[in-house]
């Protein structure tokens, strides 16, 4: 039933969405049903994935988890790159990171902590999560205190170099946790159910639905600039708030349900994981796909960007450090998620 | 005896000072009688709410202390923010945080450590109330990077927002804390001696004891402009550690009676609690006072400022996070005050 | 064989250094020659003092070994502070702090990992080191926000009072972890080997050491300014990589053969006691000397060193506090330096 649902919904709003793009309805119109589109599509990418994943084995399948997790915002971010408009890319990647640490991670961590008084994870995992988050702050915060010394090549340069450096540092962290120390790491894992389709049709689904995420994040894309301007609204704001919120739509109810179940570990492992992802994976294969593309984007952050990830990593490090949550630390993460939500709407 | 000394002093310092007031003695005079008059009525005021607190019963006398026990403070603050001067204000809030963590807090761990090899205390309050410094941190931090941006009226409406958001987080922690937690946090809690006084009494001087702090805050308040261009001393100097230790004055003793007592965990409570109590209860409180008065108090402190309370913050928590102290961790919190004190001296 | 191989170079390439410092070789062999020499010179010194350590007893040892630790850094510093060369000797210092933190650390880190799945150490000093290195951090961070308030010469009054500050802290951390709680701290000391050399020898041979490292020192520093303009260098990249990297190079070496051996206690006492010494005694002392020369260094770091110090403090520190390491702990140290490493090359 919920799945037929799912099944109507993802069809009606790609559907209508093709249909506003193509004869050209109102940007107002175009931008909400895209958004609810992108919602539909995002998860079906995640689905399929995780059935492809199923089929592709243990360890195969973690690599493929891990590195196309987030692929909905990854195609959203590509087409935002293609067309120059770097500081949405940055102010989305933003919002993706303090989304899962504050918005997801503290709703997740509310709702456990209301129906179970004390969560427990694995300690272990916390304490390395959150010192890979500390070592793509640095990465991120360095280049933008150099940056005023640093002419525009050398900028380049530098970006190039600190997005290898992040992307190495991530493969050598999929070794670590799935090769080298698995056993160690992995004592409540995310859990994946059986998959919903025969390991062809996964395949034939997954490139489906990776075909049918592009052409809505170009159509998304395509209206955010007149959208924003007519509302007023800074493209900081609904880069980080607004986009994020919806590529993330999936990630989070995933990690509410599991903290409901709780397995707030494994809530944590999507939350922490997935801005793992965007930090130390995302970011740099926009960044190197600029560069292919000729025209490459920089690994500069804006100081408000930079505070935004900053604080995000330090509340939640601040809670995750001790391996058990309760509904405070929930209401602590979202309260400085809505801080943050107050200032750059203002902004 | 010693109670008799004290009821002398209280009521000696105070006639003194109200003379000195009315009789227009000079500002050097009335200054130092009104902060030797303070240390007496703040005291008297902890006293009289501390009474109040046991006949209250147990919850609701928690939250007596938890809301007024920063009483003192509070009315001075108000006193100031009466006269407009803001900038005093936020020095005075900033000198009564950092005077809790490093002069209150490394005092009792020194005194304490002096005489026992380690004392431990419960590690999950400390945790807990490290989280909460991190939010205060935060909530500080956020408008201050973002104010330039802004104008006076976005920052106004941001300064109240964010005043509101911690006055909830705050009483959420109450709730959490003295309700759904209770048990978990409070292994060694502060010590409530008996009551000095009767029920009608403790009501009575908890009046008398407010309105004496108000005098007394508003004749110190009014001395406080010409006193410190005369001595040639900054507003921040003299706010953020001439009244700050002053008006904490009650709180240090105990603290260190408690250390001396092998009672580290209480004197924890009270230095840390305290400062908790002035950056998410004083502090968003004077701001709508400073609103409902018709010129709002906004929440953005100086650079100086947020220095201070950082690194109080950065080092208490880096102290207090294995949950036992020693003497030498009580001589870090004092060195980074005194290098605190230079600067701001210097300044 | 390997002892005979160490003399012979020792000797050879100290008469190289003096030959082609009075024969005026051209700067970059002069330059080349001196740092090959340095290494040697600075081995020795390091082992003369350990020997004579050893004859000196546990307690009075172990004070020579903390306090002349870094002999070899601190009188290279001296000549650059003589010469007036204010900002290669705190690039020098920095690097010095991020070299132990991250380079030599990391490399430990690394190595031990890659042969050990897991190695553990003494939590309790892991702890106190990084709040130790945390006081530093806030010692160093504290003038540089201050100072742009400051003249002069309350600048210079505020670099004495800072480093005076420091100096004690670090004379009340001797006798803490030394005497009044050796025992909690030091359950896998560093390993010293039998002394190669009678105690009569030994003190020559220190005498010696200091003697030759004095001149070597000045020699380098001689062609320091010419070599960095030739080749277009910034004094900063090269004192705080070059030299930072040649003068702990034997710290280096140790650390890492103490980790294969399994013994990371070992090798993060190196590392991080090495780095506390540089600020806590090194920085402060060469400060009180440049002032005994008339001309006081202040103690105002540049942000890029600041930032620098920082991550590295705030890495370490995130790596450490579990009390346990493996191979991808090294790494992460070792990416955070080698993407400062980039920014200082680029700068």
């Amino acid at each position: 039933m919920r799945k037929n649902l799912f099944n109507i919904g993802l069809i009606v709003t790609f559907a209508l969405s093709a249909v506003a793009h193509y004869m050209h309805w109102g940007t107002t119109i175009q931008f909400a049903i895209s958004c609810l589109a992108i919602l539909f599509v995002a998860g079906f990418l995640g689905k399929a994935t995780e059935s492809v994943a199923h089929y592709a084995g243990d360890r195969m399948g973690g690599f493929l988890n891990a590195t196309f997790g987030n692929a909905a915002e990854l195609i959203i971010a590509f087409f935002l790159v293609k067309d120059g408009m770097f500081d949405v890319v940055k102010a989305s990647l933003t919002g993706a990171i303090i989304g899962n640490l504050l918005l997801v991670l503290g709703a997740s961590v509310l709702a456990g902590g209301l129906k179970f008084k004390e969560q427990n994870f694995n300690i272990k995992l916390a304490s390395h999560n959150a010192s890979l988050m500390t070592l793509a702050v640095i990465a991120l915060f360095i280049p933008a205190v150099f940056a005023k010394s640093l002419t525009q090549k050398e900028t380049t340069q530098m970006s190039l170099i600190v997005a290898g450096v992040l992307i190495v540092a991530y493969i050598l962290w999929l070794i670590f946790s799935m090769v080298t120390h698995k056993k160690e790491l992995s004592d409540q894992v995310v859990e994946h159910s059986e998959p919903a389709w025969s390991k062809r049709t996964s395949i034939l689904f997954l490139i489906l639905a990776t075909v049918m995420v592009g052409f809505e994040s170009e159509w998304l894309v395509g209206t955010l600039e007149e959208f924003t301007s007519r509302f007023g609204l800074s493209e900081l704001f609904v880069g980080a708030f607004l986009i994020a919120i919806i590529g993330n739509a999936a990630e989070h109810s995933a990690a509410v349900m599991m903290a409901l179940k709780n397995k707030i570990g494994a809530a944590v492992e999507i939350a922490v994981g997935s801005s793992l992802q965007i930090a130390l994976f995302v970011a740099p294969v926009l960044i190197f796909s600029s560069f292919f593309m000729g025209n490459t984007m920089d690994i500069v952050f804006t100081t408000y960007e930079l505070v935004a990830i900053g604080v995000a990593v330090i509340i939640s490090k601040s809670i995750s450090q001790d391996g058990s949550s309760n509904w405070y630390e929930g209401v602590l993460l979202l309260a400085v998620y809505l801080i943050l939500g107050v200032v750059f709407f203002l902004v």
